[in-house]
């Protein structure tokens, strides 16, 4: 049973979002100001599970995320995709000739710095988080100043939309795992995609051996990732997702990869959630 | 001939020092404090190069920029790896006791962390770049502050350092691009390394076929990742980097993933700075 989860940042935070609607029954959370907090919080066993971006459709992989994940021996249990919509939000009644100031995470600024160019007189200031802002606009009744974050954080601290999804891009896809201390409880038959981790020598075709393997069992792959080893030049370690329709395709290649590669591990095995 | 290169960050940064180590004949800079405004110095024709990080072995590759290079159809002439050193310094006759406040990149704090934790009397404060902040130390007078920046910012702004490497991860090893308007003009028999793009599908197998084409036509590969195609699921570009000895090989593979491929990119052609 999952019943408490942590995520990074506050309530109306995108891996809040993301808490509410992957899992069935409502869950209570756990506020971590930092992706190190978020782990920790795990390790030590506040919580059941714990959700962390892995990788978005602008920035691509959130490398450090992979490395803690990998460093702490944590499980991928499942996965939850978001499209993130940035939102420009102030108290009631204020409007945007009002509004002086706008707080946000540098990220949030920097996808909707468009946006802003309309509107010369906003001063764009950085800070710790997206909703933590919205909530401190609330709290302290904040006039003049604005916040972009979610319309879940809206809704959470009362405050009024000014502008729907200002950021430059309109699609920005962020992928977040569920992660937890120990491997998946998800059943063999409603497992159909799996996170790995393998390295490979520097070696002329060594990397297209392993993927003719995966080819050869009929599985499918949806990420790479190569990262140098640090302190071992010439070798690579890569980071790979791959689909399947049946599981017993994925343990033989599983099981031919571990004698071809000098180092393998599995992150975790989940539902795939793009069906 | 180089005279003029676009550098992110002002004199000390550690795009100054790649100026400075890459080109043989010393070069004037152009400082940009973003990545935009140094391909918009480029496209204008500002300058002859500009100086791009591509990926570091703590977080891996830098997407966006990545994007900014295909986007704009410039081309990678060259590349060299830098190991980031970060430095504590402050006014001649400082001591670490002194310094109440240290201003740096949200990166280079963070990249610090543990090193602050001996110094709880430090309060740590987000800034736009790291050798700016030497600048301005040093402008101002500043005593009681300090700035987290390369030895070559301390010795440009006259600083002392306080201590060396404070950063956790000894080992932060990163990579720049150098680009140009136009393609390499290094000669064939100097390249020997490519950064190409194409599209695969999801289709089982598509990339390792690519990959064994390679693997036949003798390139060996350094680097590949996946992107997901933004508004096309299912499809995926990947960037590749590949070392060969001969430039015929080379072309050959070209050649083949060229029909192979619904689209191939040649994002430049260069000397390998690992050998």
């Amino acid at each position: 049973m999952i019943n408490t989860v942590a995520i990074q940042g506050v309530k109306g935070s995108f891996h809040h979002i993301v808490s509410q609607e992957f899992f069935e029954k409502p869950v209570d959370i756990i506020e971590c100001m930092t992706f190190d907090r978020v782990v920790e919080a795990l390790i030590n066993g506040e919580c059941d599970a714990a959700i962390m971006a892995l990788e978005n459709s602008i920035a691509g992989s959130i490398i450090p995320n992979y490395a803690m994940i990998d460093n702490n021996h944590l499980h991928i249990v499942g996965e939850h995709y978001l499209d993130i919509q940035h939102n420009l939000m102030a108290l009631p009644s204020q409007r945007i000739e009002d509004i002086k100031e706008v707080y946000s995470h540098p990220m949030a600024l920097l996808q909707c710095k468009r946006f802003f160019r309309g509107y010369p007189h906003i001063k764009l200031v950085e800070d710790k988080d997206t909703a933590e802002v919205a909530d401190r606009i609330q709290k302290h009744k904040l006039k003049h100043i604005g916040a972009i974050a979610s319309v879940l954080a809206a809704e959470i601290f009362e405050l009024d939309v000014l502008a729907h999804s200002i950021q430059t891009i309109k699609h920005n896809e962020t992928r977040f795992a569920v992660v937890k201390r120990t491997n998946s409880e998800v059943s063999e038959s409603e497992i159909n995609k799996a996170s790995i981790k393998f390295e490979a020598d520097h070696k002329r075709g060594s990397l297209a051996t392993i993927l003719n393997v995966m080819s050869d069992c009929k599985l499918n792959l949806t990420k790479i990732q190569s990262l140098p080893i640090i302190e071992t030049p010439w070798k690579y370690a890569f980071f790979v997702d791959v689909t399947f329709d049946a599981y017993a395709d994925f343990l033989k290649a599983k099981s031919l990869i571990e004698i071809m590669s000098p180092s393998f591990k599995l992150l975790g095995e989940y539902k795939n959630a793009k069906l």
